[in-house]
């Protein structure tokens, strides 16, 4: 069985790499000839809507999957007429568009900070007075990583902001005040069996994920999350793993986005869990059963960007991994991850401690 | 960097694919053009013994390990005149040879059954009145899988064994009851630190290993076997995984054979253990600082000889990983494992119960 993969970057490359030990062959398009994904996959390098590569691309696969949401849905849409794509390429509609992903959401009982579509300067007046400052002016598709946003603390911030975004359709969301920022990674397979990821702790900087720990498996915030990805899952009709990241405020949860692919949030399960968030998509979109997600240790991540820290120095920190995505140093780019393991909470946090000073920041 | 590995078979395969995340390639050679290691390395088509082939092999390589012990020691030796071969030749030299090998671990500490070296017919007699019947007869070089060896049970068994085995460097090695068969995997880095996996137990039919499990970290066992593993280490200055097989009998530990490389028996620390034994081995190699091994889960691996089982039934199985090895089904090959992982010994065996009758056999 060959199994295609849109986008060749690190994601691309993770679910390539876990697919090998399954005995499957990876493809992947990639518009970058040394895109990270090539080291363990066949690669086309095309353009995601470069017909030509994508007719070669399709060429003998029997199902597709795609690293990142921002896959045009027209290509999904052109390669699902030939060959199943997972997940469904309707997941990718509703995702790429964050008032479309909100209304999806909030139709199986999700809360969100409060929130109004903008298309004109005077809804972006009215909405400032409906959401209230502060707030996040954010453009409806296409951002990531923290671009396409602008903080909004006080009314002499709105017009810059327009004249930054404006002329898109964009969405005025409450900026909240939370206690932590957690993830919910979902899996589907093919069957309709699912499994859950304990919750995990996130957290960002400068709108970039800087570390991940996995939450205790009786987290009371954990069944709120269950339900809506439950709901979620089975609405789309969903194969695959799906993400999706919470502000919590006490026990409350408000979702701040879903991704339809497997998620930064999850790295740490390529060794702090079985099977990884890699294994356990491929395994769904090939059409195998999924696996229950198990967790024995204590696992944590610290993502490198910009540059990989010295692999002696790391190496040196009992329990953790290293991950390089042989990608060239640039500045906020995501280079790698560590992941760490531990036999307990607070062995992680110590050895995350240790990684986190050796990392670039 | 770019780190060579004699040999593409199924332990090249995991040890290139554990390296991938490091951000190091993997070069093999291998005289198949479909070896299994080909998918996750760069493969130089060629005999281990075509030093044309090995010079293509060697250049720009950084370092040189092998999966195989029967790798030639001229070709070993050869590579180490123009960069750093791990694990040292002379552990090959050592392990080529079984009697070389007993007489470099007794030296140590080591026990083992009772053997004699033999040459000649008349030493074969000599051999069978000092070390006792049943005994196994087996070639000094080159056995593995229960091949060149064969079983002594009356004085009958003698003359046709010598007929199929003699005019070769043999040994006869008492049969030993046993309560369990066990191994230890130990490894050491450049820098001189070591660590060991937890004993296994090992079940071995037709003399090929079929199943796998971690025994518990306190047994009484492994102090006796990280004794001789730790001297084993230093007396070779060696780097990378070495691998121990032990008969037991109560308390007692007496060598069956080592290993100079990743050993089928600790093929579960894939998602088992933290680092796995072809992280840690590589890990060795190129310079890094090995991982304590940690285990965090009941772990255990079932052996696919001849076939793979059915990846769809296989995938049913909670806590179990598949590793396909990409190779072509014929009897008697190890063509892939079943990793199984369980919060408890109790499920652990349930598991690999499940495992074992999907398990061709």
């Amino acid at each position: 069985m060959i199994v295609g993969i849109v986008g060749g970057g690190q994601l691309g490359r993770m679910l390539a790499h876990a697919t090998i030990p399954l005995g499957l062959t990876c493809r992947v398009i990639d518009p970058s000839p040394t895109c990270p994904a090539r080291v363990v996959a066949e690669q086309i390098v095309g353009e995601y809507d470069d017909y030509a590569a994508l007719a070669e691309f399709v060429r003998g696969l029997d199902v597709v999957t795609y690293e990142f949401e921002n896959v045009p849905v027209e290509t999904a849409e052109w390669l699902n007429d030939r060959i199943p794509v997972f997940p469904p390429p309707r997941a990718l509609a509703v995702a790429q568009d964050r008032l479309t992903e909100k209304q999806f959401l909030q139709g199986l009982g999700a809360k969100f900070p409060r929130f109004a579509a903008i298309e004109t300067r005077d809804d972006l007046d009215r909405a400032v007075a409906t959401v209230k400052l502060p707030a996040v002016l954010k453009t409806r598709r296409f951002g990531y990583d923290g671009k396409g946003q602008v903080v909004l603390r006080n009314p002499a911030d709105v017009e810059p902001a327009w004249l930054r975004l404006g002329g898109r359709p964009l969405i005025l969301e409450e900026l909240v005040g939370f206690d932590r920022e957690v993830s919910l990674l979902a899996v589907r397979d093919r069957g309709g069996a699912t499994g859950f990821y304990p919750l995990i702790e996130n957290v960002h900087r400068e709108g970039i994920l800087r570390t991940s720990r996995v939450l205790l498996s009786d987290d009371p915030a954990i069944g709120q999350a269950v339900a809506v990805a439950t709901h979620a899952l089975h609405a789309l009709n969903y194969v695959g793993v799906l993400a999706i990241e919470y502000f919590q405020r006490g026990t409350e949860l408000l979702v701040n986005e879903m991704a339809p692919r497997v998620h930064n949030s999850g790295h740490w399960t390529i060794e702090g869990a079985s099977p990884s968030q890699f294994s356990n998509h491929m395994r769904a979109v090939a059409g195998l059963a999924l696996g229950p997600p198990e967790v024995y240790s204590s696992a944590g991540m610290v993502n490198c960007i910009g540059a990989m820290p010295n692999p002696e120095l790391i190496s040196g920190v009992a329990g953790a991994a290293i991950h390089d995505y042989g990608k060239s140093p640039r500045a906020n780019r995501k280079v790698g991850h560590i992941t760490v393991t531990a036999p307990s909470r607070e062995m992680r946090e110590e050895r995350m401690r240790a990684v986190e000073k050796l990392v670039v920041s």
